[in-house]
């Protein structure tokens, strides 16, 4: 069997998950090279993962590992732009995370490198078309089983638990919008056929006024209204007391499809005098571990059959297009079409 | 509109409710008379529902009570089979509470009455099948959306709250087998369309040793063979500690009906520290109280039209039969047949 | 038991539903009088409810019917207005089925007329208040169990095969977001304790052009910012396959509550070649038939004893105003802010 | 990473899945060796895994590969006993699917054996054991969250359009109880902490005569008492038009646990004309692939380690007693006292 062989950047929480998956659960992956500032990543990954080449240097890897073909791009945000188009230039496949970035300006650098090297293969992270239910939604309309879609409401919901530790980085991150609804974007822009071309944003912070403080919030609510039509409704949520609660509902002319919903951990239904209950998840890994690995699986099998995904850098574009108009019209409390933005 | 004259004889929590329906609720039903040997009852009665012949003796109202066209029987079991035959005899129609009795002899006592004065419309109360659900079940069987049904699981499941209550009088209802499962042998008889032939029961007394001394049960299940090769699966339990649970699941050769579960209150889904959760019922009458007004009203219904109900005495013979296997097949520890009990 | 006089004008669908419901299921109230410019609804409430005085001309009931005490108005909504405005000057207590009105001029001359006449009860239906699990999800609020509500997703939406009925009177009603979402409306600022000050109200026709071509839509979402900064989510289709579904959806700091979904006509689980399933409900009666009795009865109780209800006329117009807001934004294709519709 | 040499005897369906979990998925695990009659079976892995060493003679595979250190049996169910008795004899760490024999003498030569070396690691494969789900239930339990187990519901039900191809094989897998209930028989002894000593079990044919015909059924119920008083109800069918659907309910003192139910296929919910729905499974494969890469991973663990697996032969052999039992009381139609089969 024909192994790709990968170099990964970023070896944080999902980082290591992707050395992980890419290690043992991906039979034609091979991880030769590993990249990360923080030596004791580094070590890990080869203690555990037998990861054989350790770099501190992005470029260096690029430069020196020859039998690398691909790279993995797991960093935070802001680098994202130019690890793919350093690694496209110097001739590498790209798999990266989502969000592609946080401004349109380097959204649109990489899209032009990317379509000067069409002959690397470059996918976005957008791990939900992966999960076997979003993907059976998708296989549902394609059947024509309840119509055509034309409203979409998506959420992405995160358990409290974790909110006090965003609030000192949830700037870096470029807020509520570009972290928890790109995904919600993405899949509006996927069943409904469309692109978002305005957007009101509204939100607050109802339980950890320091997300206020800090320009952001814990919750928030948009509707979006797309080129053909259609409308997408997206919320979040960085405070659910009974955990992670990432859901997504298709009204179609012929039927309603609902994904995700109730959040529930696994077939387990307890009663007893809290009421007839199912326990929730705690994050979005316990929702989406199985897609991830779908995810980097599809990765691997198009760059081995030279075929370029579905999921393009074209897509990450307008997901971040459509996350930085959400986040203008939060701030300026007023709609914001995406056209302004790019013209 | 034609009223018919009802008297009513047994005025406790269940009693009363039969007072209120009939007075509001069953528009061609006029309560004219009560008949109870407590007095405060009867006052209750006289000022709540303006009810204006009251009795201390059962035979008196019998007999005084000239306008009276039906008698509503809800007092308690040992009651039941002497007070249908006077009623009977006497040239009332009757409906009387669930069990017929907890032994043969009344039951066949009474059938025999009940044969010789066929124009008297008799009707026992096994309010289930009166049930929206139960009944929705019953259409799509004749409608032949499942096919066959050859296997049924029910079960009365009562919340543990009201346990210590029933320890005093567990003997003095039969039992368990007869104040529980009386039910689900009448749904197992209609749905199953035949007679329980053998049975074999099991049951402990698992969380009040109470049960136990007195020769009953706090939890039970039993499995039951039908004439025509099916199977029944029946289980009772005193002690549930989220609510009322009432279910039956039919296994049919084309599909499957499950009626009563999850057994919530209502519609509202509590999601919180403890889950993603609905709240349970308290009682049999929160599960019920629709049906317990649809059954009176076809009591009603069926009396004013001259028509013998599907309900008959004998249903209920059948079912008191079936109790009482299972009740000696638990004291005994071994299957007893049907055919032994009344050979 | 004192018993309120009542007289009742309009006698469609829901309004004979009220007559029954008063004549047989609201033990205090006494149906005395119905109007309506059709005969023959006159002759079904005489025959089927022994209503004894009957007229054809409101106005002549208000004169004549001198032992009526209260007036129920189950009309179309374009004479809720004078009809409210003659009873209460008229000195009756009032009762009006939703909407108000369907422009704010009339609204307020509805709230200036009961002003002035305080000592009648005067009472708005909003329905859903009434129903079981929305009442409930408002106590568990009150008690605190889900800390403060801060968003609120709502949806009015019918089941598809009423649709082409409705074409033809989609206008006159006020269009979808005065005839669906106003029950919405006030559920938003009842649970989120504020009232709506901005709107931005899309929509389409998606199934049914004919919609389009009346100026209205099959199916709408809107987004409302409120006064207090918490914010409301509204949807309302005409088009769904499977069914009447209203459920609401509320986010609070400590929890979730959902009402009303999955919308499931009983507690039947039917499992089949097409998957394990509940079936939906016809109508919005179907769901809220127990409410429209609770609501009644809750109006009969509260003028008996000369107590203002909760709902008032003043909520009646705020839904209004919201309404109003949301065609006029979903017409003019931008948002709609409240304060300057009254201006 | 310490890996463990793993031959693996049977490479059908489920063998093949061994070898793909155990060459892609367990990371700790080597296949250097498969058997099997079929040639196109030993090519297929071979070419797709890569196993390097090939057999069609187990004794062979046992002899010559020297480096082996544990071995994995997927055969038939008649050859179960005497592949782990050689195995194991031969020196090396065995686990076998289940279930272990379908007589008893077979089990107990398999346990005195297995005794004799008890330095060998052997384990038997109840993968339900190892379900997230079912393993989830297990900890709630120790934990105290419901109290004592005293009842459990469990069935094994097979989509129907498997049936045709089982009823030729039905009764070399031993019957409908060995071959389903098998697991059911192992939950109950898990959860209820006691074994099984007297059963009941009743079936039929009720879709598809030829199961009756071959002496077998399409479905079954049991009742069993187990030693410390608890109660097993298990239920088998071959005849589930909507999916697999394998589910447990354990009733205890303080609370309920229900696994598995709904049999849901994912997290999609569809609504349309044929109700709000969810899909089946196909096989108990869809259902249960998660845990069977979990148990044999705890296999190789336990070896690695040089410990014992709570899953012992011992286990396994109460399984095949009670399957025994439940086989011959439905054939023979009466109660069957463990006890009298090994005595």
């Amino acid at each position: 069997m024909k192994k790709l062989n990968i170099g990964i950047v970023g070896l944080g929480r999902l980082g290591k998950e992707y050395v992980k998956n890419l290690t043992y659960l991906v039979p034609n992956a091979h991880v030769i090279a590993a990249c990360s500032i923080r030596k004791e990543e580094l070590d890990y990954v080869r203690d555990t993962y037998n990861v054989p080449n350790l770099y501190t240097s992005y470029e260096q890897m690029l430069e020196q590992q020859e039998e690398m073909e691909a790279v993995v791009i797991v960093t935070s945000t802001d680098q994202h732009s130019d690890q793919i188009i350093k690694a496209v230039e110097a001739g590498y496949h790209v798999f990266c995370e989502k969000p592609l970035a946080l401004n349109i300006e380097d959204c649109i650098r990489v899209e032009k490198v990317v379509e000067k090297h069409s002959d690397r293969i470059t996918m976005l992270g957008f791990v939900r078309r992966f999960d076997a239910s979003y993907a059976d939604a998708k296989i549902k309309i394609n059947e024509g089983l309840v119509g055509t879609p034309y409203l979409l409401r998506s959420q992405t919901v995160d358990k409290d638990t974790f909110a006090p530790f965003q609030i000192e980085f949830c700037t870096t991150g470029g807020g509520i919008f570009h972290d928890y609804n790109v995904h919600d974007i993405d899949l509006a822009h996927w069943y409904l056929g469309s692109r978002i071309e305005k957007v009101w944003a509204l939100g607050g912070a109802y339980r950890f006024p320091e997300f206020g403080l800090a320009g952001d919030a814990d919750n928030t609510a948009a509707m979006c209204e797309l080129q053909n039509g259609t409308i997408a409704v997206l919320v979040a949520s960085r405070i659910s007391s009974f955990g992670h609660n990432t859901c997504t509902e298709i009204f179609a002319t012929e039927g309603n499809l609902k994904i995700g919903d109730p959040p529930v951990k696994n077939m387990l239904q307890i009663a007893d005098k809290h009421g007839i209950r199912r326990e929730g998840m705690e994050t979005f890994f316990d929702r989406f571990q199985d897609a991830f690995l779908t995810q980097i699986q599809s990765f691997v099998d198009h760059v081995l059959q030279s075929k370029q995904p579905e999921l393009t850098m074209n897509n990450a574009t307008n997901a971040t297009l459509v996350a930085t108009a959400l986040t203008k019209s939060f701030k300026e409390k007023k709609p914001v079409t995406i056209a302004d933005l790019i013209s």
